[in-house]
């Protein structure tokens, strides 16, 4: 039934527009089977970027909130962090000046709050904390802070045969506890940065083990290595929404079959967030570049999107 | 017709025996929707070492094979091998001499002869060499060199739901570009060792290029690591041949879920090939010794496998 009606009123909350158009023409082109265009279901590979593309990536990213609210819980057994940066501005709620350290106070920020533990342990604190934690300005939560048209591109996708991946910056053990239930994708399709990890036997309790080292960052011209390790085939279908997308979008659109390149622009500075060219999060530049010269599919929030996120019961 | 079939008489190149049986026993407990052992399908998750588990490893890994031969076709190319170990020796045929650098040697061979191409260029390297290559002693293709109890096993846990994957070793572009052929596993379910690739824009024709760098060696504690990588659940299911597989099979065995470990048992030394704790391919020690003591399945190839080999058609 679930996939009946998908196959019938697809895209349900997108208006009609170019990139409706665009999307569902480039379903029947590689689903049909009379198509010169078809494409077999084995080579259906779709990648998704994670943050603002499937879900919103303002004021910060989710699970720079949650590094965040762990440094906070961990402060206690901590006293060093009082007098230490990044630590002490985040313990004073200084975002601005905790950030100033760059990239280098951000990864402090993830290993401080994300290494040091089991796999599972850790699994378990994303889980309570998505339970709990609210989103500053909306008060929803993080889970529910998913863009509703692009669940019900998932949807089309996977009725129409495509295996689904997502390809992030954010990290693969943040994601992989809770996308299998908001969109339906399995914690083996998901790509994204990591820590190094290690095998304890631990006296017959075996655990794998997080380590304060990085492992993988998953952005830019590393989105096509991490495709090629962890899936082995090109993709035919990407979408994304910033210059970290850039080379993922380009490594899809270089496939021998016929391709699909969708870029999500943050236009709604009403319902959800206008940004691009200038964003420090989430930054949208050259790869808009790109898509306008090319052809890829733009996807104008504002315009196409009737609804921006689902209706929390 | 074919899952129908092998629903019905499932194994049947296993003899009947302690191996056969505790497999049957094990799929049944946890596929039974009544079973007080029940998983559901998501969780069914089985990991299969390649080399020795699922296709012969003697007189030496295929892998190894290949890249002799491409020393050998590479050789015009480089003059300075005829002077310079270990492709002095690979060239002279003595591979007594040219293994004799241990791995570093062994490194230096996959470097010369997997590196410094594109994926797609290598990827037809290797259906080059497997559509003409002949095993040295038994004189068939290497594809034809896989175990068919074992060919039978994916059959009935695919039949039973298990998504399989290979975590072998071997070279994880080795093997991605015939597995789905032969076992019917696809290429994203294979994990493996690697060398580092880069991403090459390439004027508008994307690659990714392989470096002589190593990535990631899969062997021993790595395996549990690279399952948490790629997969990011714990296995339930899993089969091994050798010490290198030790870690893999502990793993599985602490999962919360009922849980099968067993190892191929090279017996056989007149189908096949006989040898465990004294090999230097292959070696079978510690992991022996724990599957006795904590009663994991231990397949004697001589005994249980009424046949070896598929027929060649």
């Amino acid at each position: 039934l679930g996939q009946a009606f998908a196959a019938e009123a697809p895209l349900s909350s997108w208006n009609p527009g170019p990139s409706k158009t665009a999307i569902i023409n480039y379903v029947k082109a590689v689903t049909r089977s009379d198509s010169p265009d078809y494409i077999p279901a084995a080579d259906r590979i779709a990648v998704f970027d994670n943050d603002g593309t499937l879900w919103a990536e303002q004021p910060m990213y989710s699970q720079l909130a949650f590094a965040i609210d762990r440094i906070h819980a961990l402060a206690p057994q901590h006293p060093e962090w009082q007098q230490q940066q990044p630590f002490k501005a985040v313990l004073e709620g200084d975002l601005t000046t905790a950030l100033k350290g760059g990239e280098h106070a951000l990864i402090e920020m993830v290993m401080a709050s994300h290494a040091g533990m089991s796999s599972e342990a850790f699994t378990e604190l994303v889980n309570q904390w998505l339970a709990t934690a609210i989103h500053p300005t909306t008060k929803r939560k993080y889970t529910d802070m998913v863009y509703q048209p692009m669940l019900e591109l998932l949807d089309y996708l996977r009725v129409n045969g495509f295996q689904i991946y997502i390809v992030s910056g954010g990290g693969i053990d943040f994601m992989r506890p809770w996308v299998e239930a908001v969109y339906g994708i399995p914690p083996q399709q998901v790509i994204g940065s990591s820590l190094q990890v290690s095998y304890d036997y631990n006296d017959g309790k075996p655990q794998i083990i997080r380590q304060a080292k990085i492992n993988f960052i998953d952005d830019k011209a590393t989105k096509p290595v991490a495709i090629h390790y962890h899936i082995g085939k090109r993709p035919v279908f990407a979408f994304g929404n910033s210059d970290g997308d850039w080379q993922m979008l380009q490594w899809t659109k270089g496939s021998p079959y016929l391709s699909f390149a969708g870029i999500v622009h943050h236009t709604d500075a009403v319902r959800e967030w206008a940004y691009d060219r200038e964003s420090k999060t989430g930054r949208l530049n050259k790869a808009m570049d790109q898509a306008r010269r090319d052809n890829w599919t733009l996807v104008d929030m504002k315009q196409e999107w009737r609804r921006i996120f689902p209706t929390v019961k």
